[in-house]
């Protein structure tokens, strides 16, 4: 299928007319609106809605909304109605009425250069998981003992955490380093300053379309249901905080500061022929668990480094989402089976995604081994964790046929910590 | 002070005209509107704010909303400014004017109970810290080495965790025993089940009333300007599930099927009297955790229990929020160090409050020690941890000088566990 838009049949376009991922825009100086992503321009749905040519079934308008939930609140058959619709407009050969509509194409279709992105959704909770096997081995193997890296618990139940919903924030947003304690080898108390072991985490996130109801599980095809779609996401994490914080309740301050993620969701309606089964279990999964079909994706993913005086950026790992060992919808039932209720607009990050090679590993805190191994960039410098003007970006796409379901940049800029108070 | 609202008078009374607790309430068939609690009524404020007796300043109706959070982002001064148009309107010898009115009376003045609670404000998002000595000795004593109880961190941080905010429910909601992973003892493998060994935790919960910046630290004066008050809060617990799950990333479905507030916040100016300093440190804290007055409050706790079939409750602990070792703002400060934003709304759980003697536990955990002694209720009835039917009941009190500071009760029955689906 090809669209009428030239630049969304280039075969290594992000966008083209099978994958029409929703996010929130704002373009010459009017309000925040849902729009799809076509090609390189953003395609303002608020002015179709109004037009009259999509229509959400809701009886009330819900593009010109600043966040998706609304849509996303709608379910299933609304997600695919306005996905055929938006289908019909933009392929070639579909309806011609916004094609032939020359003010109607000004109004619509803004150069994504112009359009200021927004959050997609309004973040409900965050909670994030550590599904990533290769991860939770090599960061157990650091931290713990290689021979029994692996909690015990790991290959029985998706690990997850509740993370901090507040600090989730939209590709291009800079983040401040983190202040906190921490406690360095060899000290006998903790200090308490700019974080120095500034990490990131490359995860996908899922995104909750439709809630269940406190007190009811619901199953692993029932949590598939659930889901609207997939973003990148970088769980940023100080890795010195971290460690000394996180015994015995978990990570706290140490993921709080931020969490960036790409600014269009892509649906799982566009991700569908890219199903694949997580790996082979290598214990038996209680019956609440297992998946009654292929329920991971074949995603191509990418990290890139890019100091702040350096022209171009490093990439500094490849890998893939099908490396996970759980799936989304079997985190989200697993979430859910004790009677925890799920909400419009939960994101939950995958854990880690690192793949068997040191090349393709997910954190710094893997591709340095803990800082020991620095990274040698393009320019000639090294990392061993993030320094002050560094941009990370994550990227990604599942590879069609002549076209690719890309889901753009996932990108940030870490600013110096902030003074410290007079406290 | 006295109120002409007789009730108010009593000197066992929760809600004496010094109090003036905010909540949310429905009756008579109307929608949940803002109210606070006086004597044995709800005061209902929308009714007042229409007859113009009160005025948050914003230019706009507040109290007509379903949640206390419009009237919370107002801020400081807005807050002092309806506690005294309310004093002045309930207390004897003030503005006679909702006094002298029979029909204004008979509208706004509700029977407690006649009225619905409801959850006073939106969750924004929940957090449980772990800052009772008592408590946290007790735990580590049992799960990990007496000798080393506390953990390293524990004298030095505000231990704390992101909770669920989907499943705080207002005291009366009923709560389902969880399903979930356990491992019991020699067993090999994890089973899956209904919840044996489920807990109560007694804390108060802060909730944040004003927000700070993302990426902006504040100190804990500021932290305490932006608490607007305080609630009991039970942190039901899953003890069977955590021991299982918790390593190495903290509670998640444990503690993610129910947490109970009560339903009336009392404001932080109510309070003033009976704060109380945190207790001599064991280590010096580093400077952005350093109280600048005292923090705690004086607010006595008792935690009653109920079978289903019991005629009457019994006391099963009495202890005092003093005894913590860390107050509400110095864990909000630890919460916003490292950038993260804090948001109107924002639960803050204090951590289970054990006093130092066993009748002082605010646990069934500790109350029975790990189940190995079980307490006899008033009806001869044995327990362990809780069984399906009891009713948990937390209420607590500051004791002023001829009135007391309540906090009403905040109650919840527990619920058998939903059927297994057919996974």
């Amino acid at each position: 299928m090809r669209s009428w838009i030239e630049s969304a049949n280039d075969a290594d376009c992000h966008f083209p007319v099978q994958n029409l991922p929703f996010g929130v825009i704002s373009h010459s100086g009017g309000p925040p609106r849902c729009a799809v992503a076509i090609g390189d321009r953003a395609l303002d749905l608020a002015v179709l809605e109004d037009a009259g040519l999509i229509n959400a079934g809701a009886g009330e308008r819900v593009f010109g909304q600043s966040v998706l939930n609304h849509f996303m609140e709608l379910g299933k058959n609304a997600w695919e109605q306005v996905r055929l619709q938006l289908s019909d407009l933009l392929a070639d050969g579909g309806n011609d009425v916004l094609k032939d509509d020359s003010d109607l194409r000004a109004r619509a279709l803004i150069p994504l250069g112009q359009v200021q992105s927004h959050l997609p959704f309004r973040v409900a909770e965050y909670t994030d998981f550590y599904a990533g096997r290769q991860h939770a081995f090599n960061v157990g193997s650091m931290f713990r003992d290689p021979e029994n890296a692996l909690p015990p618990n790991w290959l029985h139940i998706p690990i997850g955490y509740n993370g901090r919903a507040s600090t989730v924030v939209v590709s291009g947003t800079e983040i401040h380093r983190p202040l906190g304690q921490m406690k360095p080898h060899g000290t006998d108390e903790p200090v308490f300053g700019a974080c120095r072991r500034l990490d990131l985490e490359l995860e996908m996130g899922a995104v909750v379309g439709l809630p269940n109801q406190m007190g009811e599980p619901v199953t692993v095809r029932e949590a598939d249901d659930m889901i609207f779609g997939y973003v990148l996401l970088n769980d940023w994490s100080a890795r010195d905080i971290q460690a000394w914080e996180y015994q015995p309740l978990g990570p706290f301050q140490a993921k709080a500061f931020g969490t960036s993620i790409s600014p269009w969701v892509v649906t799982k309606a566009a991700l569908e022929p890219f199903r694949t089964s997580t790996p082979e279990r290598e214990k038996v999964l209680h019956p609440y668990l297992r998946e009654p079909g292929p329920m991971l994706y074949d995603i191509e993913l990418e990290i890139l480094m890019q100091p702040e005086a350096a022209g171009r950026a490093t990439s500094i790992s490849r890998t893939n989402y099908k490396n996970m060992y759980y799936s989304a919808p079997q985190q989200l039932a697993h979430h859910a089976v004790g009677g925890c209720r799920m909400n419009t607009g939960d994101l939950l990050g995958s854990g880690t995604i690192s793949g068997p090679e040191k090349a393709q590993y997910g954190s710094l805190l893997e591709l340095t081994w803990g800082g020991k191994e620095p990274l040698t960039l393009d320019t000639g410098e090294t990392r061993s964790f993030i320094e002050d003007g560094d941009t990370l970006t994550l990227t990604g796409w599942a590879q069609g046929s002549g076209h690719r379901i890309g889901f753009g940049e996932c990108s940030g800029k870490i600013l110096p910590a902030p003074a410290e108070k007079n406290w």
